[in-house]
């Protein structure tokens, strides 16, 4: 394995760049990792690794990660520990570090087919949100996740710490004209807006079907009414108290187990 | 209002102390607040206000709130915004902090009476779980949550801005000796161990009843098991997917959905 003490290193250099900034991400067509937990995740779901970055610590106690990384083809460094502590954005890499391809998963909303339950995330903001809702889509078997244009990067480094793994796994599409994508849905699938109002028909009075897309808005605004009005249902959740509403994360995963539900209590 | 520039200020000095530290909050009896919205919401919950700090042009802004807490008896100060720059630990408090007094509302856990449906919460550590799962409490109408001894503060500034105001209106109950005290709930209440392991109660298959103790623990962790054999039921969330579980605040809030959901579906 190659030996790097400086912060100066090309490649560590594209490291700190990728952890940081999403255009370049998405120019390069890389993306950042950190903490053996995250880097064995990615290996496991056949993420391609270009670089790995242990110290030697981390080398010890885990000869099988590295292992494993170089069997596919990665390109193994040993760090400083002082190195380390410049690389980590999460001041708890546990020394991994990896430089990954994006993978090719981004798919067309086209890809979609007639059938499936779905999430469609417009507009949302909080990279720990969209991780969250992507690891609650996984745990429920949800089909697939639409992300909206506008939403932040599935690549960065605090989205994918929140997924815990499941942005390798979980089908993800993109929506880039959500109007347009949610009214071709509808002809197939119930797209339900997600609203606070109400007026909407309660979630425990839906009846999702096996072809159903949840729309969830933005942690702030919620769904905007052009977004809701190419919506089939508006739905919501009844609300006791004087809560003004649930955070954007926990509200989809009430929604998204009530769309998933184990079948034996559906009405 | 007094005027003040200087972060040697013996009333400053002890917002970034209270705001710091959870051994001064439970030594002086006082928690730091910030944000206008925090502090309006402590306001209208009726939490005593015992000094507001706010920069002109939050004083500006919002007149009604300066009033509302002079008349509780708040003492009122104006800050300069070099002082917020120094005083604020969260980046974005708009210019309002506050000193308060606790709500003596830590209740023995003696004072649960025989009925409702309460969450128990055991030895959580993180902040911002333990104030979402008390937004979510609120919004779907837990009577009360019951934290352990050795959960996280309720009155440290990350989680009473998770709660969003939660924290000063859901009844909090502290528990000393969770062992203890889950054998006397158990006596009539239905106390749930929230646990990951397929030969549980999948919780689409409880009948909680109107007097249910829902108990979830820690984000690492789980439940210890001599915590969990104090309850009447071991109950879990069925899963699908790679994904080894839910978050701690999300598997809470999916659980009390089930504990409370609206009536019409019950089986």
């Amino acid at each position: 394995m190659n030996q790097i003490t400086s912060k100066d290193n090309k490649g560590v250099k594209e490291y700190g760049k990728l952890a940081k900034s999403r255009s370049f991400r998405e120019e390069t067509g890389r993306f950042a990792l950190e903490t053996v937990k995250l880097v064995q995740e990615a290996l496991d779901s056949g993420v391609e690794i270009l670089r790995l970055y242990a110290t030697p610590t981390l080398a010890q106690a885990h000869p099988e990660l590295v292992e494993k990384a170089q069997a596919a083809g990665a390109e193994c460094n040993l760090i400083s520990p002082e190195l380390e502590g410049k690389m980590t954005q999460t001041g708890n890499s546990r020394g991994c570090f990896a430089v990954c391809k994006r993978l090719d998963k981004l798919h067309h909303i086209d890809k979609i087919g007639k059938k499936g339950r779905f999430l469609f995330l417009n507009g949302l903001q909080d990279n720990g949100n969209v991780g969250t809702i992507l690891r609650t889509a996984e745990a429920l078997g949800a089909d697939g996740v639409i992300l909206s244009r506008d939403c932040c990067d599935l690549f960065a480094l605090k989205t994918l710490r929140a997924a815990m793994g499941s942005a390798f796994r979980v089908p993800v599409y993109r929506s880039e004209n959500p109007k347009e994508d949610l009214l071709a849905l509808s002809r197939n699938f119930i797209t339900c807006a997600a609203v606070v109002d109400q007026d909407a028909c309660p979630v425990t009075q839906m009846k999702f079907g096996d072809s159903a897309v949840l729309v969830i808005g933005n942690e702030g605004n919620g769904l905007p009414e052009d977004i809701a009005g190419c919506c089939r249902v508006r739905v919501t959740i009844p609300m006791a108290g004087k809560a003004e509403s649930l955070n954007a994360a926990m509200a989809a995963g009430i929604l998204t187990w009530e769309m998933l539900r184990p079948p034996f209590l559906q009405p």
